[in-house]
């Protein structure tokens, strides 16, 4: 592959609602993937998503909305969103959100979330798991690394992607 | 909603290589569908995805493989796939899994099975789990039906979708 | 590649709503399609799909129907469709629909269909037409099957996916 | 629909390689998507691609590549791309193109371009010509809007987006 051109891209994953602590972690990690010049991904929804995607505005940083309808009409993008990508696909957009992304970073639950983890997984991306789902079959517990800050949260997640770039 | 006309589907979701005894509990079930008349779908695949085919064809039931490859080049099905459905969506093609299916049995682990499990629960739909993931959130363990053996799981995938129908 | 086990399946892509011409034309080739052995896909719809379904299935032969929206109150498929295959993916199901046929039959017009014809040929499937599209550009017409009846088109696709077989 | 707060996104759609004409006018229309204050989207390659991408990087715009692999390994960006958005869903990433921009300008030729405009024609969504595909079906022909000049193009893609902000 020849020299990358394009922008990191962090994407930041979480359900449309949640508590004010984990929209405050949210915002916290939108904050610093803009403060480190990364160009902040989420569903583009409420909850951790807008709340993301507050923070990296906050921080200076472009902001994109990955979005499951066609159009504003049937999924509206939260006004923190800078482009706001319609996808007409539904929960199939996560797939996008997955590979448009070099690192994952979960906050907080949601069956979409979870389905991004394993995407993620699937697709050998860096995965960082702040408050969020624990995993175990038959015994076995996959080795993922889990934050216990925001700050953490984003560090963790720029190292696992450095090496790559 | 006017009567429906269309083939009750179920899904049979697990990862594309297994052990034996997850293989043979796939194979129960893909029969256990057939035998009841139903339509079975997976990734096409093999291990838990050729199990579960294999023993649909036994049972003497119709197979559908939903395979992530837009040709047979690129991801060939399993032997015992009577409609291989090659969607070119990589694993997007999981949300069609689930979309298409009346409701799904994740048999054994993987991350892709995992991803399945989750777009199901995102869609509302049935899911029975025969030795697969364990989920976990804050302490929370979301009350998924687990069933201990084949039959138990067929039955149990059956009677969730029954009420709809 | 190993030796093909699965089904030949023969696309029949239309508009959801078609004058009485069209739709004999669509139900025949849907017949010729089931008598030779093949299974019919469509999108699942009314108009052309719906007659091609018919045909097929009054020909004994097996439908899929691969409908644009995830559950069939969002998109119910025609009362002959076989296999519903709900994707959840809006028109990116007409992705879909070129990569799992062999060969696709366009018949009659709509914008649905003409994306169908474009997708097909950037996948390099044989496409024939039957009172479709015309193409130019630029002074330039795309060398494309035509068919002026609905047993030439059914023999026009059969012939064009044979030396792949 | 709440008051818009992001930004208009204008795709323009056209084949990965293309003649200096053609490219010089791809050039223009993406110096005047920036001018004008929108975002470009493409599909991030080369030909068509590129030369709008280059052109709104020189006008100080913001361009975004919708590219089909999953990774930038599979389908590189070109080095004028912004944000590259990988989605890992073949072709069926022209649906995203359409649906994620507010207009769409198609130039030149190409089977996957004649299908970004028939999606967008099928979505509803104000399409411009320059160059492109000409279309008939029994002796109808869409009434598309052709432009002449990039400027042309440019001009009435705005006009046609205007009434819907």
């Amino acid at each position: 592959m020849a020299q990358r051109t394009h922008r990191i891209v962090i994407g930041v994953m979480g359900p449309a609602s949640c508590d004010p602590g984990t929209a405050a972690a949210a915002r916290a990690i939108g904050r610093g993937i803009a403060e480190r010049g990364a160009v902040l991904l989420t569903g583009g929804r409420s909850g951790v998503m807008e709340a993301a995607t507050q923070g990296a505005r906050e921080g200076g940083g472009l902001t994109v909305g990955v979005l499951p309808g066609a159009s504003p009409t049937e999924t509206p993008p939260n006004p923190f969103v800078d482009v706001a990508l319609f996808t007409g696909l539904g929960e199939a957009r996560n797939w996008v959100n997955v590979c448009a992304s070099d690192a994952v970073i979960a906050v907080g639950g949601g069956f979409g979330t979870l389905s991004e983890i394993a995407l993620a997984l699937k697709a050998r991306k860096p995965v960082v798991l702040l408050g969020s789902w624990r995993l175990e079959i038959e015994g076995t517990v996959p080795n993922l690394p889990r934050a216990e800050t925001p700050e953490e949260a984003v560090a963790t997640a720029f190292a696992l992607i450095a090496p790559s770039l």
